[in-house]
């Protein structure tokens, strides 16, 4: 991973930051890297994510998936963290003869659709849940059970569990003689890609993930205590500084359309992590160049409280763009189109700070696994340097409690404080 | 459609609206219906996009779409408003029969994995540009017409194009007698929804466009002078007025997940016509329930600098959930995965304002013809709305022209001010 903050700086950008704000920031970062460090070195709450790339046996996850080696679609049934790390992982790198689908959500037209176009019978499914008590997941992985027997497939040979070490999920696999892997201890779901939440629908399809650890272990042999070292701990550092100076929120614009569900996982870890306290800085999720036909008037021209953090690969096979008579467009003759994208990436760029407004550009060399590794580690490296430097909890998410508890209430008919408040809804409909 | 603005209220939230706000704004809300009924009138340029549903007419689509009618799939080429509102028609409304993909993106490796999957003897092509002249989609549509001239397809067979009167794809469509409608004069793309820009792949897959049509009439003749009295309006002003008061982002998160590209072209309308002269909301996309897993603890817990719209239909026909022995979720048994759906939002609502955050939840009858075409209208008159009361250009998107004259001097080689800049780039790289 390489980050270049050139136009994230004062001399370019409002907001901007002062190079010498980053070089009085640099010991907060060596601070936060021993904080980390020592972390890690205790296999700490969270910190312990940053291990994964050591602490994952691929091994084991290729052993689990074996029953299901045969499937030609593999079903995610999780939500959030138990889905969007596989999502990122699979559609990036994931071979187009087996599909990667994901129950993410429990709208009935969706499942009844998803169902209804699978052949169940070729299809795996990995059901996620580090507390196996997710409502979504059991709602949606009792409907697929059910779809499953009453397709005459029986659903035991075709389902691996990816569970804590306790509670229902766990019991069922238990009984069933289920393949099943362990969620990582010590992990929140959202810094799990690296782990077989993120790993086994890939490694079902044939993907490299071994290639896709050494390429993370790179990056974590790599963490150096100064952000003029450290690309993802510059990354980190310069978003926060960013987030200080105005730029409350960070648009996430990959040029690579199989990293648009990255956009979503990126999103997820900076929001759930950073997001507390009244702190932390928004995600807006982007795709080049699409987004330049949609969002880019409003953040050249709009309001400057955001950044744009632009990602992309710097090779990838190209395809060339034939000749035709039937346009004045000569000039793209034999262009490729991933020329013509990066072309449009580095306009894009220069167009925004032509607007003094602040980018950061986020490269890596090739999107196979170890580029991914590196990516996904990196930005989850940076993520937590941001944490200590924002002085939040980065690893919990209290606030989406509520919630929980309310549905569980209201579905179970109990009369809580937080029925009464969904009840007491203050409206003003005008229809 | 539907608008409750209750949790939007000073009474419940911060940031959030004084009802004597509200009073003193529809003063202005009055004047903005004047000026927009008088464009209407005279349909001037971007006010005559709110004329459309009489306007458009769909006999001629059914008719320009006859040549293609028994396509097995559709793909659009086309980007931003050439291509939002297709993928927003289509997803919400279209079969499962008939797939709807959109190539909106110069990928090299999306554009080769989506020509590889598609059966391109039984695709039906849909060509978009107003000016006949966007890069993107001249370049994807010379790679499609190559490839299906080699998959030996007649590519004039199986093409319908949508352009404006003049340009290489009009000249095109001219000289090969092709199937073509007409980008609606004085419609932005980002409004061209209700046109043949979005309503050609629907018509090929059989959906209801005149259902659509006539949903977004009935909103048509409803606008009234005050926001009292009329949902879209209450939405633009109350967006407006939150703005004023600090909720700088608009999270836009539909229950459905047939809505979610709905989401992605609400973003570009309200992006692209707000977001000028450093002014406009930022609008930010979300799906419930799926994100009350990823970014509800920051909307929750974060910097209270946004609000959540909670968009969702009353009614959608459900799926109950299967009992299950293994799991002690009994409260889940015979629930519909709709029902807990529904449950999820009201308490996403209901959370949201017990930490006093504003939200304003917008609902509609059935994610039907109808329903979807009250929705889209009443979206589209909410952002005109809302540019008359920031006093933006509404229709006009200046900012993006840099990118695309660099882009095209560098790809033809012509040194021009925009590409000294590119080649001027302020590094400062971290490796």
């Amino acid at each position: 991973m390489q980050v270049d903050i050139g136009n994230a700086l004062a001399a370019v950008a409002t907001p901007g930051v002062e190079e010498q704000r980053l070089t009085d920031l640099d010991e907060r970062v060596a601070e936060a890297h021993e904080r980390i460090e020592t972390g890690r070195e205790r296999d700490e709450f969270g910190y312990a994510a940053l291990n994964l790339p050591t602490r994952t046996d691929p091994a084991a996850i290729r052993e689990a998936v074996e029953p299901v080696a045969d499937a030609e679609a593999v079903l995610t049934v999780g939500i959030g963290g138990s889905a969007l790390g596989a999502a990122t992982v699979s559609t990036a790198l994931g071979p187009s003869t087996v599909d990667h689908h994901v129950l993410d959500n429990v709208d009935p037209a969706a499942v009844d659709r998803l169902l209804g176009e699978l052949s169940l019978e070729d299809t795996a499914v990995h059901v996620v849940s580090r507390s196996g008590t997710t409502v979504e997941t059991l709602a949606n992985f009792r409907v697929v059970r059910t779809a499953m027997t009453a397709a005459g497939v029986d659903w035991t040979d075709r389902t691996v569990v990816t569970t804590g070490p306790d509670g229902p999920l766990r019991a069922l696999a238990d009984e069933r003689g289920l393949p099943a892997t362990a969620t990582p201890a010590g992990v929140p779901g959202r810094f799990s890609v690296l782990s077989s939440v993120g790993l086994v629908p890939a490694a079902i399809q044939g993907v490299d993930i071994e290639g896709l650890l050494a390429g993370a272990r790179e990056v974590a042999t790599g963490l150096t205590g100064s952000l003029f070292d450290c690309p993802a701990y510059a990354y980190g550092a310069v978003s926060h500084a960013l987030d200080t100076e105005g730029a409350r929120g960070n648009v996430v614009m990959p040029y690579a359309e199989r990293l648009e569900p990255f956009a979503e996982w990126f999103a997820q870890l900076w929001a759930e992590s950073l997001g507390k306290d009244g702190r932390g800085q928004t995600p807006i999720r982007a795709l080049g160049a699409t987004d330049q036909h949609s969002q880019l008037q409003l953040y050249r021209a709009g309001p400057p409280d955001k950044f744009v953090t632009l990602v992309r690969p710097r090779e990838r096979a190209d395809r060339p763009i034939p000749p035709a008579e039937t346009d004045d467009h000569s000039h793209l003759d034999g262009v490729g189109l991933g020329e013509l994208l990066d072309t449009e990436f580095e306009a894009t760029e220069a167009s925004l700070a032509a607007a003094g407004r602040p980018t950061v550009r986020v490269e890596f060399d090739r999107l196979d696994a170890r580029g991914l590794g590196r990516l996904l580690y990196g930005m989850e490296a940076a993520c937590v340097l941001a944490g200590e430097l924002y002085g939040v909890e980065t690893f919990t998410q209290p606030a989406v409690e509520w919630g929980k508890r309310a549905t569980r209430a209201q579905l179970a008919g109990r009369e809580t404080p937080e029925t009464a408040a969904l009840e007491d809804k203050h409206r003003f409909v005008i229809e």
